[in-house]
């Protein structure tokens, strides 16, 4: 439609999550005829994101430098490492306002299968960072998938050598959810670990 | 989160339509994580279409020429003129396959209260182009809303002096849409304007 350079720019907003043909061509004349000078910046913070942002040093999670924010902040508690899969779950605990120790990010969980073992998701390395017994508590927040509580699992085996606490994120029935709506698997997760309120 | 060029990413795609600081976060976590030559060819395109697409000389639709392919092409009816608000409409009624005739587009409509006149949604240079007498019938195909009304009707008065034929594109209950979903103005509309079958 219009042009090629149309038709190209349609097929390059599609590699954006959810956004399907339709809501492409919308984006692609929003930008061409409202906000051209937005459009230009967004290609500026694609550009500039791409080259400057990076996986932190210690943690894996993103960063523009050597080492994040987070594992440079001396107000966070160093003896609370909360692992999780990806910098979205950082994000997302960073969003609740509920963890001030630091992170790990394993970029994925274990998938035999597709041939992700320990060794792709930097277990070893986890283990290590571990080792010098600074860490006292590990939150393991891997997702509450097959394959996230397996990969939990794994690494509770993986460090039995180490003094460690080990916990794991509670998993039950979503705040704000009607127990009709929630699935069976997580109600009967959510009756075994029931909690005691008097 | 995470730095800077992050979160200059997250607002820079913020200007997406209907993309709220969620879906920016989500959009930009994955251009990073998954697919960063995809965000690099994106911003690519952003620039090429913002520096080379603009309004066809003739019809005012987008093109990178001077004029556009519609225009230009000898196997598109000459005498029939659709007459639209804007490029999106173009692209609605091209998709629709129902219109082989050329296009004007007013990049608006009349909106007095705004300060938008005549002038401003370019009418005389429309009536201009239909001067030459090539255009037997403009069909008139600005929105169903009273705006879109008010620019149709202005344009039957501004064209009284040539013989052309001036049609409307047809308002109704739209095909699939359930009666008991459809606005009670458009309702009235259809039987008012209702068709004889037989
Ligand atoms: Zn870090
Ligand atoms: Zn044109």
């Amino acid at each position: 439609m219009f042009s090629d350079r149309f038709d190209q720019l349609v097929q390059a907003l599609r590699i954006l999550p959810s956004v399907g043909p339709k809501s492409a061509q919308r984006m692609a004349l929003h930008l061409i005829m409202k906000n051209k000078e937005g459009a230009i910046g967004l290609a500026h913070a694609l550009n500039e994101a791409t080259s400057y942002i990076h996986e932190c040093g210690i943690c894996h999670s993103l960063t523009e430098n050597e080492v994040c924010d987070i594992c440079c902040s001396t107000e966070r508690d160093d003896q609370l490492l909360c692992v999780v899969e990806s910098p979205a779950d950082v994000m997302a605990i960073e969003q609740s306002g509920s963890f001030k120790g630091k992170y790990h990010v394993l970029g994925g969980h274990l998938s035999p299968l597709d041939g992700i073992g320990p060794e792709e998701i930097g277990i070893p390395y986890l283990v290590q960072r571990l080792s010098d017994g600074k860490v006292t508590e590990v939150i393991l927040a891997t997702n509450p998938t097959v394959e996230g509580q397996a990969t939990a699992h794994y690494l509770v085996e993986a460090t039995k050598h180490l003094s460690l606490q080990m916990t794991r994120i509670a998993q039950g029935v979503p705040q704000g959810g009607e127990l009709e709506y929630v699935d069976s698997h997580t109600l009967s997760q959510a009756v075994h670990n029931r909690m005691k309120m008097k």
